[in-house]
């Protein structure tokens, strides 16, 4: 398959390389240039997001946040003007960006109209998964065009599912990032309680996951907190962004999400405190500080 | 053994029951009654909790809050006068009620004053795993006794775990009634944003069991959200009492619980509406009262 990869960052370069060693014609782009190590693989550099949709049917997009995935599309010399001179009928977008649910919309209606179509899959599983080709891959999307890129997710992730249609697998990833920020400041409290009040927070943690409180979050990031490894991970800017997503979109949307706007606020304090980079379950050191103690003192 | 049993409810019948046929002793007492059916299993009817005492060298209490467990042990005819008229040296007081982690402590001092031993050893896994001898139970005590009572808590239960000292297996099932309500709340949230967002609830609920954000929460109770089945299961005021204990701990340790606030508001709002006795999955029903859309609304 003719496939496009724009956006070579910590994901995307794993992800294209993936692609490249599956057997396609993967064209490249990235604003900070295609490195030579991916021309060596195999991959075709591109000058712009154009050039890309230009050569390529299916084209993917791996960048940053919403506006960056509308310079991408819709800017000069993007992927849309790509799109339209190659008359592009048929061809496939495939964001798999982390970014608005709501906007997404809006810009799969714009591709659509180029009769083109568009598929919104972000991931969850960070680098480890992208280089280990075991992401999570939630999308949104009509079943046909799912179908035709099937192939490529399969290179890439273990977990991929069609959520429903555009705008879903956005929603979906969102939805998963509420839970995974509030379980971890579920987890944080319950640590930072039973410290407090004398207990071993490695036993209670033991203890916890033997019943009805167990999470993969009690299990990784509740180790984190007892054992105070902070190195991401997962960096708690990101998460702040997804929660951004969250607390915005529930604006638009005109819904009410308490617990999410306390998790942001945490990671706002941990941000105040130096903590951008820190791994998302030092979260709880923003309860730590409001409680002048911390979970493993009392181990 | 000679075990003594106090409170014979909906939890404490049956854990009498396979004390009874695990084949020992077991004196009963229950301030609305020992009902015939006990006595007729082989149980032995006292007329208060002192007779109970007397009478066993290991004495479980099993009563709904911290005040009734003080009344049962301290009070007239209650646990310590039975220990002391019996010159009670190493008797074994267990309470497998869910109270105070604090005023635990203070109890199992006033126990340990008259050379008796104390252990506190809630539980979790409701009026089903109490029939089917399937608790969690969270101990805090010695290890000596605590090894002296195990053949009596694996007649009731299975995930059995010594914590720590008296007051950690209090302290454990706060943590742990922590975390379920609040990622109760936080796959509330998720699921109310998605189906507003569009997306079909149980969809994205498949989807993120695949991942990260999964939980039995996720897995159970995300599914009562979806499916509206709020029969209990747990109540939405038993899980108010769990929650006013930590808070009320969490103020007297001198630490901040802000989304347990959160949570017990929810429930508070949910009681508002007549849902006292709703299973405590409902929750999300507060979520959706604020947002005016449920989260089946959408599939």
């Amino acid at each position: 398959m003719k496939v496009g990869f724009i956006g070579l960052g910590i994901m995307g370069k794993p992800m294209a390389r993936h692609l490249i060693n599956g057997g396609h014609t993967v064209y490249l782009f990235s604003r900070s240039g295609v490195t030579q190590d991916m021309i060596d693989a195999g991959g075709k550099s591109c000058t712009n997001a154009k050039d890309v949709a230009h050569n390529a049917d299916v084209i993917i997009t791996m960048v940053p946040d919403t506006p960056d995935v509308e310079k991408v599309l819709f800017g000069r010399d993007g992927v849309a003007a790509g799109l339209s001179t190659d008359h592009g009928t048929g061809k496939i977008v495939v964001d798999m960006s982390s970014i608005s649910p709501i906007e997404t919309k809006q810009f799969a209606a714009r591709i659509n109209k180029m009769q083109c179509e568009y598929i919104d899959a972000p991931v969850s599983g960070g680098e480890v998964g992208a280089k280990n080709a075991a992401l999570t891959i939630m999308c949104g999307g009509s079943e046909a065009a799912f179908a035709k890129v099937m192939p490529l997710f399969d290179l890439l992730g273990k977990n991929i599912t069609l959520v429903g249609g555009v705008g879903s697998g956005q929603t979906c990833k969102v939805a998963n990032q509420i839970i995974v920020a509030l379980t971890i400041e579920a987890v944080g409290e319950a640590l930072l309680f039973a410290s407090k009040a004398g207990a071993d927070p490695a036993r209670v943690r033991q203890a916890l996951m033997g019943g009805f409180a167990n999470s993969r979050i009690l299990e990784v990031h509740g180790e984190r907190m007892v054992k105070r490894t902070f190195t991401p991970g997962f960096r708690i800017e990101l998460h702040q962004k997804d929660l951004n997503l969250a607390l915005s979109g529930a604006r638009a949307l005109g819904i009410s999400l308490p617990n999410t706007a306390t998790a942001q606020e945490l990671f706002n304090s941990c941000v105040a405190h130096g903590g951008a980079a820190w791994d998302h379950s030092a979260m709880v050191r923003a309860l730590e500080m409001m409680a002048n103690h911390e979970v493993a003192k009392a181990a």
